[in-house]
């Protein structure tokens, strides 16, 4: 038997880490997260998010985010599945695209190559796009900022566009919930998406 | 005016970094090496030695090791060829395929791939391939072992015969040199065959 993978998408401030944990409580399974949720990928956490290491290239920043993806589908993702377990990761790989693809301007098709490299080809069966507005989102985070966040609101544009866009091209396996209002209310529209669509995968 | 860059390689204990540094004395120009000749790469280098890390999966592996050749080219690399400076680097991009793709078996188009993303394409203008047989070089690494090095025999078979192929299929910009003798005999063999591809280059 093989667990379900879902992943929560959105820029920073959409409100994805309390969603994450909200749905987890009320299907009562596990959650994890990228990036640097194992040891390996908590030493490379350190490197990107160190504010020392301004002259970090984006080449390099994505291969580095890239790398954590192939130790987390080692050690958590893909054990977790085999073992039946369901489980909901706290962005996965269309985190990169949006942010390093259409954020960064980096080449979305070799993007997806070394993603599908990195995870040997394993997507999340569910992607939940939380959609938020970019003054609403960056006004939530507020002083939670370090280097890759401080990077302002034109950034954060295109990178929810790059989501929206993804959502669009996905529609199969991808549902866009409207990330406004209180945490109750974006948790109960998360759970009605999510349980359409367990409805319609069996 | 734009320098030329010439790549050492070889598998462990092959004399690589003792002949870059004569080379350079020659030439009168410039060293460094891959990984872990910037900041960023130093703390990737440091992820990869660590020996707690034995959990690392191979695609995490090589993704790092990619990663720190785009930080490489950008701050080291490119400005000194820009510059007009000649450059000689303790390994590059072909360490890589050796290693990672002929030794661990990752797909070798695909590491091509990643490496020329991460370089953005910048190739050794010359690749120096000091080649031993495995039995001499690891008997010359002696003590010298960490986590990559600690894998025997078998696997440097692999990757001396991958430099060799490589060696084969890029005969125009790799010269292949006997590694075996003491360090000045190697020494002249290198300066010779260097001089003999710069006067082709002329």
């Amino acid at each position: 038997m093989t667990g379900r993978l879902i992943a929560f998408e959105g820029i920073d401030g959409s409100g994805k880490s309390t969603q994450v944990r909200k749905l987890a409580q009320h299907l009562g399974c596990d959650v994890t997260f990228q990036f640097g949720a194992t040891a390996v990928g908590n030493s490379i956490r350190s490197i990107l998010l160190d504010p020392r290491n301004e002259q970090l290239d984006d080449r390099t920043e994505a291969l580095l985010i890239i790398a954590d993806k192939a130790q987390h589908v080692r050690e958590v993702v893909r054990p977790a599945l085999q073992a039946g377990r369901d489980l909901i990761s706290d962005r996965y790989g269309a985190s990169t695209l949006a942010y390093q693809g259409y954020g960064r301007g980096l080449d979305l098709s070799l993007l997806n190559t070394m993603i599908e490299f990195a995870t040997q080809g394993l997507q999340a069966d569910l992607t939940v796009f939380l959609d938020l507005d970019v003054s609403t989102a960056l006004g939530r985070v507020g002083n939670r900022r370090d280097r890759i966040e401080d990077i302002g609101a034109e950034f954060f544009g295109r990178v929810r566009d790059g989501y929206r866009s993804l959502a669009e091209q996905h529609r199969s396996s991808w549902v866009t919930v409207d990330a406004q209002g209180s945490v109750d209310a974006v948790a109960a529209r998360v759970q009605t998406c999510v349980h359409a669509w367990f409805a319609e995968q069996q």
